[in-house]
Parts: structure tokens; sequence; C-alpha cells
């Protein structure tokens, strides 16, 4: 007999995993690669930027009340009595009259609170000696980056779980974290099910198809932050699976499966979730694709049964397991990015459920264009390739039209966003009041 | 004597170095490790998809002929003859009144043309038989996925270079890709210069500060697509530095040294390209941070020296370097994308150079809005961590307000755009005509 199944509302599903989100441990990586992990603890300056007075330009450092009185008409005439390259440091104090060649990045001098850039004097030797002309006063802190005036020291600069970029990496360096501190990533275990799937080198056969889900869903893990294992393709024995998912769980933070959900005869994972006493969060959502998606939960640690199918799966990961391994990564931002578009093509075939639409998001005039990819049929592996959103389209008893406002999820995006803007933000399916040309 | 350097405008100079871009080689990695690399070949389907008429749902394969009649008032009765789990043929034919058990993805049996679900049959057995009774006709084709509708064998369906995502990984699974051709990443030297640097973890010193600068460009190098050789600080004393130089130019395809390029008297690079014979494309730039970007060629290598200054650095990285980088991997959109964006608030101070102001990019209701970042001092290091774009002001005597339409150029963006729209593309600013609110 088939199982009936009770669908649950998608953020309900969310809303019973991110019950059992965890945050991992830190770790410490040499700065050069720290790029692209996630800050284990705040970003502190250990000093302040700049840590002293200094030039942003190469020019001459001077006293401006020496510079009081000059003008076109009446130039002044200052003698140079040292020089300091950058790193370097003028140990005298430079007193009336004097000023001190002085390189970008070096410290003003003693006596000085100003600077003034080479291309506004005019240098000259007399007696052995090195002078400027200058033609215009100058005003006290005059081209001087002081200290402090970027960063004080002791600043919260960057906030834990924060994604490294290559900025963030200068400020790492600037602070001294020769070793960083980064959020541990989550081993996330991958088993693919399925009697009907060939090895990625294996020829086709009649009836069967090569295994493309492990590939896709260790990328998205890698992509997400996190640590992919490939635990290889299930048995078609029950025991020798039961034992698989067993032995991969022991191992990993979370288990992923792809494949054996749904209500079929070959579908075994329903009976391993029993047989390991595991508590399962659910097994049906009303979305599409990706119904049959299932959690389940062991001890605090995470089963998905995400579909066999590729597009179902892929969506299934982004909305159910990515926060998971961005909140094991203390990212505060778990969720994918969510925002309003316009939608740039028709999309006339009503759905009774929320459907999760892969597409393509471009800028037309400073505006977000949603358009679908592909026939959007589940089995559709190549439109995927495509998207870097999904349309998120309510369920109804109308299709959708170009010009009106939709949601749409962003795939690629770093930042996140919290799970309450990800959950209760409007999915606006109103035509917009200003159609989009 | 200080050089005086002519400023040549930014399309100029990306123009002058694009002249010595060059694609790189392409070489095979399992696929396991080919997310985030560029395809070196196109990809190519090596069958249709589907490859045989299969079911997309659980159900039963019936002939539709059979199910003419077929009514709430006059259900009928039709014979299981046989199963198939995916990945499994059924060898016989299917005759009149016979219908074959079939599960998700597996192929539909000779004989068969349409699929019906579980969940519309009635099941029962009857003398050890089992039967389905059905209360409605189906058409021919109804719940099938035919072969090739998907895709058909030989089509390309991903171009060379593209950057490999999740969704291609797939594709590449799927179409028995167990190596995968991709685009070898050039090797690009690191030498930083400065006398005033100290190793990152070094305690501070008077007058010095830490080396942030090769570090960031690392990170710049591998969020383009390139492999990062970091060589070290550079010694103080000429002839030392040339021979750096020198070597590490015979182990890189292109070479980057950050600071030592302005006109003061420490900054040794100038004289290394002379000794270098080196053919100068430019030293200075029409804009601002950036200014004494330079770039020089010998024998088609490209040596970039970028400034000491970390936003300079970062800005003269991105313009002039990322597309040679993304050139050499094959891709076709090697420059970042350039949108139009609202700017988010006020920036009143004008310039007289074209300005790229690090900004922090947000989506408001489904329009694009730029704010810039930090002081926008050129040597602010922490407005570096937060942007996502480079604003750009084109130099002029007004300051820029709130509302005004801007340039912006994504720096977190992996798709892309053809050098023609990135210098061609218009950048506005003139007042929205709807201002932003």
């Amino acid at each position: 007999m088939v199982e009936r199944r009770k669908p649950i509302k998608v953020n309900e599903a969310i809303s019973r995993v991110m019950n059992f989100a965890t945050s991992g441990k830190v770790e410490y990586v040499p700065i050069e690669d720290s790029y692209g992990r996630f800050l284990g603890e705040d970003l502190i300056a250990d000093h302040h930027v700049p840590p002293f007075d200094r030039s942003p330009y190469d020019g001459f450092a001077i006293r401006s009340i020496d510079t009081i009185a000059a003008s076109s008409a009446n130039p002044i005439e200052l003698e140079v009595v040292g020089e300091i390259g950058a790193g370097s440091v003028f140990e005298d104090t430079v007193t009336e009259g004097q000023v001190v060649r002085i390189m970008t990045g070096a410290q003003i001098p003693d006596g000085c609170d100003a600077v003034v850039m080479f291309e506004v004097v005019k240098e000259f030797e007399n007696d052995n000696k090195s002078f400027i002309q200058l033609k215009r006063n100058v005003k006290s802190g005059d081209n001087i980056s002081f200290t402090g005036e970027d960063t004080k020291k002791g600043t919260s600069l960057v906030r834990k779980g924060t994604f490294i970029n290559p900025g963030i990496v200068a400020l790492l360096a600037t602070f001294g974290y020769k070793k960083v501190p980064v959020s541990k990533k989550p081993k996330i275990g991958i088993i693919a099910t399925g009697s009907e799937l060939l090895g990625v080198d294996e020829p086709l056969q009649p009836g069967k198809i090569r295994n493309s889900n492990a590939f896709m869903v260790q990328s998205q893990i890698i992509r997400a932050g996190g640590e992919p294992i490939y635990f290889g393709q299930f048995s078609d024995e029950f025991e020798t699976c039961f034992n698989q998912v067993a032995n991969a769980l022991s191992q990993v933070d979370i288990l992923i499966t792809t494949g054996g959900v749904s209500v079929g005869d070959y579908d075994y994972l329903p009976e391993i979730y029993n047989k390991l006493h595991a508590n399962v969060l659910f097994n049906k959502i009303g979305m599409r694709p990706g119904s049959v998606t299932t959690v389940a939960e062991i001890e605090g640690k995470l089963l998905y049964g995400l579909s066999g199918n590729p597009s179902a799966c892929y969506v299934g990961f982004e909305l159910y397991t990515r926060p998971i391994i961005r909140t094991f990564l203390h990212h505060t931002n778990a969720f994918l990015k969510k925002e309003v578009a316009i939608l740039g093509s028709d999309f006339p075939k009503p759905n009774p459920f929320d459907r999760f639409v892969r597409g393509h998001l471009t800028y037309e005039s400073g505006r977000l264009v949603a358009t679908p990819v592909g026939l959007d049929k589940s089995n559709v592996v190549s439109s995927l390739a495509e998207a870097n959103i999904l349309i998120v389209l309510p369920g109804g008893t109308r299709g959708y039209e170009a010009g009106m406002e939709v949601s749409v999820i962003l795939l690629e995006d770093q930042e996140g966003t919290t799970i309450e803007k990800f959950t209760t933000m409007d999915v606006n399916t109103r035509r917009s009041q200003r159609k989009y040309d």
C-alpha cells in the first residue's frame, strides 16, 4: 500500500530544520589560506590606523606657521634639512624655516604640521644647501593622515562569521593575523541511491543514467562553505544500505542521501530512518520541485533525504541544508538573499504548489529582472547550469506574466540574509504598478 | 628632478593592456575538483537527455488506447503484469488490457504510451493476480518524458571559458566527464616593495606598517581564477631588487609588484623597467585611486606595478589585471560586470579625476542602490572589507547627490562582461528622472 504523506509549508519545514542548527568550532589557518573562509572571531584592530601621523603623498613636511605670508607675489624660501623614506623616522625636531623631504606613508617629523606636494614647490640649491620655494600658504593639518583617523585600536572591524574577502584579508594582515581564526567546515557526507545510477565513467546502458547528483551536491556543499565527503553509491540490498548509512553518519556532521525518498517500492530511506530510530522532521513539502525532500534527526545530527531528481535535489539543498552549513560557520545571515525582481517573461502554466523556478537574473537600467531558464520540467538538468536565481512563484490557479513582481533567491550570493527576512519577506504576486519596459 | 608623467584615460589604459592578453592552455582535472574552475572546452552532450522515454513519476505504464471508454460511471480494470524499478528494463511487450508498475526514471516498456500515477488508480487483487481500476481516460504521451526532450546528443551545452558552477558539474557528470578539461590557471607572481613594510607577524615599529597588499592581491588573484606565487618583500638595494624581479619573471605568466611606482626617490621600479628593457605601456592614469598604476611588457609578459596604497592597489588589480587573468582562462566576459545603480547617499566632494569609490550594493524594491563605504581616503583599508562594488564617478567640478544614477562595477560577480560593454557603457551622471525614495 502506498504511504500517504501530509505536506507541510516551506517556512514550516525551514523552521523545523533550523531547530537543529548548531555552531561549529574555530580553527586557525595561515593568512594565505584564509580567503573564502568564515571568520571564527571578530576581527579586532591591534593598533590605530594610521599608527602615526603620516604623509599621504610624496612631498615636503613643513611648519604651516612658516607659510603664513607666502603668496605668488611673495614666495618664501625654506631649507630642506633632511629626508624621510617610508619606514624611516626623522630623529630631530624641525624648526623655523626648515622642511623635510618626505615620502608617501612616512611619519610626519616633530615640529611639522602639514605636507606640500612636490608639484607645488620649486626646488633649488644654494651654497650646497637645498631649498624649496613656495608661493602659497598652508593650513595646519593639510595633507596629513592623522593617527587613528581610519580606525581606533581595539575596534571590532569585522564580525565573526563574515565571509573573508580580499579586503578582509588586507585587514587581517594589517592587524597582525599571521594565523587567522576561521570557522571549522562542517563535514558533510553524501550517499547516492538509485539502482538506475551509473558511475560517471560508465558507458550508458538501457534504462540507466549517470549519477550527477552526488557531484552537484558536492559542489553546492563547497559553495556553501562545507567539506564534502562522498561515500559512493548505495547497495541495492537493505541491510547493506542500512549499514552504509549508519557508518557514514558516524563520520560526519551532516549526512545527505540523494534519491530513495519517494513512496516508490525501491525507496529504502523511510525504512532506514525507522530502523535508526530517527526523528523524521518531515517527508513531504508543499513545493515543486522537491516535494519529497525529507529531513530526519538522530541525536541532533541531521540526515537529509534529498530527491533523486537533480532540480529537486538542488533546490532542497539550497533551502534546507545551506542555512544549516552557514550557521555551523557562525554566519549570521545563513539564508540566501531574497529580493524583488521583475519577471522577464511569461510563465503561464498555473500550479497549485509553491514553485522554485530556476532563473537567470540580469540588471536592466538599474532594475532586477528575473527570467526563467529551460523548460522547467523537474528533470531538466541543463537549466541548472544557467541558473543564478530561484524564482519563487506561489501556488495558485493562475500563471504569471512578464512585468509582474516576483521574489527571487540569489544562488551565488555570499552576504545572505536572516531567517526572519527569508521567511517573512512578501512574495509579491501583484502586477507591478509600473509595467517593466 | 621629479619625472613628469602624462596621465592617460582609463579606457586607453585598458586597451593598451588588453593588446597583450593571451589565452592559456587546457588541463584535465577529476570532476570532483572542477567546481570553481573554467571550462577548457565546450561541454558536449554525449547522449540524448532523457536517453530513453521514461516515467517522471511512480505509477503504472499503460496503453492509452485501452482507456478510451474509462470514466467514473464506467471504471475499467487492467492487469498488472510486471514491474520496472528505475534502472531496470521490462523485457516483454505490453499488450491489450495489461499495465506495468513503473518507478520514477524507469524506461517506458514497449507497447505503452502513457503513465498514470498511483494516486489516480485503485489497486486490488483477484485470483492471485494484481489489477488496477481506472476511472478516466488517458491521452497518448501523458506523463512521459520523451527521449531527447531536454537535450539532443551532440549539443554544445556550455561554452568554453564558463565558470563551472554546481549545475555545470551536474551536466559534466551526466555526460560522462570523469576528467574535466579546464583552463590552466595563470601563475601570477607577487613582490611587495617598500622599506616601511613589516611582515604580518612582526610587532609594529615607529614609522612602519605591516604588509597587507601582498595578501590582499593574493586573494584577488584567487578570486579572479589565477594561481598566486608570493616571492616576498623586496630588498632595499637596487641590484638585489633587479635580480629579484628578473628571477620572479622567469617563473610566472604575470608579475605584480606592489609599491615603488610613484615618483618618490625610493621608488626603484621605473629604473628596473629600464634595465629590463621593458616596454612601459603607461605609468600614469587619470583616475583616483591608482593614478600611478604602471604596466610594462617584456616579450609579451606583463609586469604590473600596482600602487603601494591598498585601495589603489585593489582597484588597479581589478581594472587591469583581472581581465588579463580571465582571458587567459578563456573566459569571454573577462571584465567585471558594470551596471547602473542609484547613488544611496551624497558624495559631495568634487574631484577633477575619474574616481572608483568603494561602495556597497544593496537591492531596494528591485532597484540597485550603491552606497559609498568608509571615508574614501585612499589609505583607508577598512572600507575595502565592506565593498562589493566600485562606484564610478566621472571627474568634474561638482559632487554627487543621493538619487543620481551612477555606474557600478560588481566585484563579486562571476559572469562578467565584454571589453566593449565595460568601456563604452554610459556612465550616467544625470539626475535620475524618478528620484529614488
